[in-house]
């Protein structure tokens, strides 16, 4: 019902009570108390007596209804169960994800606007405060489990162009689940599933984008190395734009991955690299790997060519500085 | 206090309600009822009332305090959740593993004595009735995803070693999940788990043992291709001293496991395999390929050599007739 009043707020400049009530089949105490609720989401609305209700701002928050409104994807996005606060978007994803048997519909959204324990990949904490985007996306792709890598890449790749067309800023993609700015983090990918031995249960990805978080505010401790969006650019970003545009890219890829069309997708990511052609050391677990990124494959592992000419193929790794 | 009482009962012929009420500073009364309850559990107690109370006979049941007296391992099946009756215990398991922060220890059984949607691979049904033995164990390994076929390996492994030393029937290991006993499904092996890029979060190895069923009570569709212990050996097997063997074996493979030392659990999985040597078709899902299955490598896959003399590894598939 809120939501039928935001859309005739919106729609026109005043609107009164009366009218509301009556296109909408309510009384006026309960479109007052709708608009109430809507005050208490952050909606500023003023009331006037001859002319109405007037929808003055809305807020910067990614309401449901916000991202939904003029949102352009199939399927991507269409569930979202929003939270002002989570521990971590893919635990709560991952609760929700395991009772597949409840039909969570392909392409859920769990979205925090902070995280009280942000993780990012191998447990490491992910900083996660009030500006950032902070959301995990629930999906069952009939794929191997080892698409797992390109599950993540091609995630990658649509954040690059999201934040292109919406910023005009260009970022990279280091290999295997960061996109950066200028050498600096602005964003993470947490890939997660749920497995058989040839099948996947489900997968779980969590995207951290660093928004409109002022860079003074990180931890010192990550200060060096991160960046945000609007750091960059200099203003505030619309965080609803670039989610929206977001997940419309999304969409486009995962429907070219989900028919195991990886080639075009991995053209683009090895386009966005900033690992390709580096001299670097790769940190595998059990030990640390020196040599040339000289490729990405079609399984989007990492080809390095080590100093002694032999090329290695890494599923995944740590990059270190 | 139930599990006290059974600890007098099985070491005495006759303990009077009196002595066992000293013993363990309770009421008779008290002890009366824990000896209903355990009657309850199907425990055959006769009371005289000279001699006290005799264990006449204990129920063949899975029930933790059996499974737990006489179990040399050091972690595996120390915590068990028992159920008469669940879905799947699979299904259960991957919901308390999904809680770790609760802190749910490595090597936590749960046991069903039916299960009323058993699961095989690819959502596959299990026929799981009374008398067979259905478990999930519930583990953490610091291994990468890519184990999962050697931790399913090592598992048929333990089995096949356990049927031998509990039964004297040798068994074979179909790759990559089955367990044969002259050409026909005995044992069956459901690994599942949650993992990111390169890390488990958890596994959850469902394990299928067609003990004690009557091969006339299995669906139509799988008679032809299905047995049990029971059938094999011409009487019952005691389902209790077969898990105990078995977890004791799985443990010891396991922690070779865990150290990486994967070669010489190969070595036995290959010499009890049913596959090598012999030409297939195996369906990889996209298609069905034919050759010889002429290796399994250090990875779990398996090598199969094409009538145009390429080899490939197959990772997992499915063996056709």
């Amino acid at each position: 019902m809120a939501n039928d009043i935001l859309k005739y707020l919106k729609e026109k400049k005043y609107i009164s009570g009366e009218v509301l009530a009556r296109i909408l089949g309510i009384s006026r105490v309960a479109v007052w108390k709708q608009i109430q609720k809507l005050k208490n989401m952050g909606y500023k609305i003023t009331s006037d007596q001859n002319l109405g209700y007037c929808l003055v701002s809305r807020p910067d928050l990614l309401l449901p209804q916000e991202i939904q409104r003029g949102l352009s994807t199939e399927y991507i996005g269409k569930e979202i169960d929003y939270f002002p606060e989570l521990k971590s978007t893919n635990t709560t994803a991952k609760e929700k994800a395991l009772y597949k048997a409840e039909r969570i519909d392909e392409g859920k959204l769990i979205i925090a606007e902070r995280q009280s324990a942000g993780k990012g990949r191998l447990g490491r904490e992910w900083f996660s405060p009030a500006g950032g985007i902070w959301l995990s996306i629930i999906l069952y792709p009939q794929l191997f489990p080892s698409y797992i890598s390109r599950i993540t890449l091609t995630t990658a790749v649509a954040l690059v162009q999201a934040i292109k067309a919406c910023t005009q800023i260009e970022s990279q993609i280091k290999w295997p689940n960061d996109v950066l700015i200028n050498e600096k983090k602005v964003c993470g990918i947490l890939t997660e599933m749920s497995t058989e031995l040839d099948m996947i249960n489900w997968v779980v990805i969590g995207i951290g984008i660093n928004a409109n978080i002022n860079i003074c505010d990180f931890p010192e401790d990550i200060q060096k190395n991160s960046t945000s969006l609007k750091e960059t650019s200099g203003k505030e970003v619309s965080r609803v734009k670039l989610l929206q545009t977001f997940l419309k890219e999304f969409e486009k890829y995962y429907e070219k991955l989900k028919k195991k069309e990886f080639s075009s997708i991995l053209k683009e990511c090895k386009f966005f690299s900033h690992t390709l052609g580096k001299k670097i050391r790769v940190d595998i677990g059990e030990k640390i790997i020196k040599g040339e990124a000289i490729d990405i494959n079609e399984s989007g592992a990492l080809i390095l060519k080590k100093e002694d000419g032999e090329s290695i193929e890494i599923i995944s790794g740590t990059i270190l500085k």
